[in-house]
């Protein structure tokens, strides 16, 4: 079950239609709105939302915070700001663990009008504030960023750690008999053209050359360009 | 040292701006201009950074790519699809992890025009690629969004471990005298007003009930107030 992002009073339809467009780059697809300021629905929103029609269109509207909430179970709401009230504040990171927990409650994530935030009424709804960890002198983020880091966390935090590492292009690298038929072209044609003119360092220059190729992970198809290039420079020198 | 962010041949103003607010979101600075469209200084941009007039006003203009990154050690380039060049392909949390190493290099971070992306040739300059694994059917973010992203995850790459754990606010827990001081008041105006009518059952109401007010993690002032409630029933009850 994904969790459902609340907008409190959103302002510009833009912002709206970039939400939208943020939880589908993550694969949130619940979209709630209390009393947009423009009214629902609104063009701007669907336009902005540039392909993420599917979560504009299923948009639904509430009067109140609370109607908005109510058949939700846990409550996490955006704040710029440190609040009075007593609360834990999470990170995005550490809200989107609690997300992906076993529980897999019905979560809602309450985000503020534009201009001014959450009040501290809808704060007081939430089981805990997300609080973004940014650069403490420059740390206001526009409300469709702000969606996009907390999905964005979600997103990753379901994802296995093997999708999360570094992840290879498909092809096959060379085999080593492909790579030292190279290393031993190269070579000799070097040794034909007087590269290794003080023969006591030849030993070491080799082995510095092998490791430029070796380090670069060449694929079948480069090292047969690279022996073409070789044989090309040896027929140019002949 | 933060990495520079290199717009490729940006062509909306407004998406400089937007860059510029979401690199000093997360504390870079340092921004290069590769052919924009609208020329520079561009009003668009200055008007949508927002505040980030700093990353705009000492923004970089070239002709090319590579007179971009010649004073670069290592290029990241964020494509939104999977290329034929054969090169590492890593998330921006990995790519965040290799900006961060201790080699601390002049690092560069390198974003193609909204419509089309890098290209092959501003591709094969990079030393890997960043790719941002989003949802499969909708993976298309805006080019401030992915900027965002990247560097969003070099300050999350460069918090403490502390840091990045749940924050707790200042206010401190009450004392566990208070605590049973009022788990006493309460239990006693129970006992008197009738409340535990089954007398066996006493016990175990009087511990879920302790549990409750235990597991809300109460302050020396939220004590004291839920004493006042109960004060205030009790003569409401007299």
């Amino acid at each position: 079950m994904s969790p459902t992002v609340i907008l409190v009073e959103p302002q510009l339809g833009e912002n709206i239609g970039f939400t939208a467009r943020a939880m589908m780059n993550c694969g949130l697809t619940s979209l709630r709105l209390v009393k947009p300021r423009d009214g629902w629905p609104n063009p701007a929103a669907q336009a902005a939302a540039a392909g993420a029609d599917k979560v504009i269109e299923s948009a639904e509207v509430f009067k109140t915070v609370e109607s908005a909430i109510e058949d939700l179970r846990r409550i996490f709401a955006a704040t710029a700001r440190r609040r009075e009230q007593i609360k834990r504040v999470l990170t995005p990171r550490s809200v989107a663990l609690e997300l992906r927990s076993s529980l897999n409650l019905a979560d809602g994530l309450l985000f503020g009008p534009e201009r001014s935030g959450l009040d501290n009424d809808a704060v007081a709804l939430a089981d805990a504030v997300i609080e973004v960890p940014l650069n403490p002198d420059f740390s206001s983020l526009s409300l469709p960023q702000a969606v996009l880091i907390v999905a964005y966390e979600w997103r990753m935090a379901g994802m296995s750690a093997e999708n999360e590492m570094i992840v290879s292009n498909d092809a096959m690298p060379a085999s080593k008999a492909e790579l030292h038929s190279l290393f031993a072209r190269l070579e000799s044609t070097l040794d034909d053209s007087g590269f290794f003119h003080v023969a006591e360092k030849r030993p070491i220059t080799v082995r510095n050359i092998r490791n430029i190729f070796q380090r670069a992970g060449l694929t079948g198809q480069e090292v047969r360009t690279l022996q073409g290039i070789v044989t090309s420079l040896r027929r140019y020198q002949g």
